[in-house]
């Protein structure tokens, strides 16, 4: 079972994919996509969703794990990263991969067994449960192999 | 010069295609495209993205102008609005179709000449510049050739 996580944002995209065997993870490959604030929004959402394909297309996970938004951010926020989550869904669609949803809530009671968890305790349990030399960085790149962790704990809650 | 105007949604995607000659207006095509709320956010997402780029293909605007988002809005609408918003910009970016956006007030005022206009004000203007026979329905449409005709009337500002 091969999982990709995503972390959506216009300006970083965090991705991680792990491969899932019983109860290991193994990390295949992790990094982000950056976009430039000085190019037009529509050519930032096109690089996005090219560079979402080719990532799919390249490793051929088997579900797509996508962080929902933090509802707790602004309007102008949420409509920004809205955007470029629409074109990541619609990268994976497209693949013919199958999508599932988590919210932060539910990544951190995977990932540490705890709600009120901070970024720093989740980070630290991503580097531990995938054998990471150190946290990867930036933190969206975290956050995404959190989500991506989130979905190898439920996909194997569901599957027992 | 051929515009097309669009008015962002995930329900309902309302669009208007106007030739301009001076100070001519003719309507081309105008209509909306609906997802069904039982689908997937992914499935819908495609299936407004699809229908976009089938339309922008038919009628091959020169310029696909965009209502930027209410911001009086709630977060969940921006996020939900914002998703949709992405693939439609990444159709016209992806027909290489230059794309312009524009406030709800600016289309109030090139609609209206009064950035305190009504809805219903709006549509009567619509309904007058284009001689149509009644206000096109849903609003979504009624929305999207209003959008169209600031393009209109900002592009010519801008070439006199």
């Amino acid at each position: 079972m091969r999982i990709m996580g995503i972390d959506p944002g216009l300006a970083i995209v965090g991705f991680g994919i792990l491969d899932q065997r019983g109860n290991m993870l193994k990390p295949v490959d992790f990094g982000c996509i950056k976009t430039e604030t000085n190019l037009s929004l529509p050519t930032r959402l096109k690089q996005i969703y090219d560079a979402c394909s080719i990532i799919m297309d390249e490793h051929q996970p088997d579900v797509v794990a996508v962080e929902k938004l933090f509802f707790n951010r602004n309007v102008t926020t949420a409509f920004t990263v809205g955007q470029a989550r629409g074109v990541i869904l619609l990268a994976a669609e497209e693949a013919g991969i199958p999508i599932t949803e988590y919210t932060p809530l539910q990544v951190k009671m995977a990932v540490t067994g705890y709600g009120q968890a901070e970024k720093k305790q989740i980070q630290e349990m991503v580097k531990m449960l995938l054998s990471l030399p150190r946290i990867p960085k930036p933190d969206d790149v975290a956050d995404a192999l959190a989500v991506a962790i989130c979905e190898a704990h439920s996909g194997s809650l569901m599957n027992e």
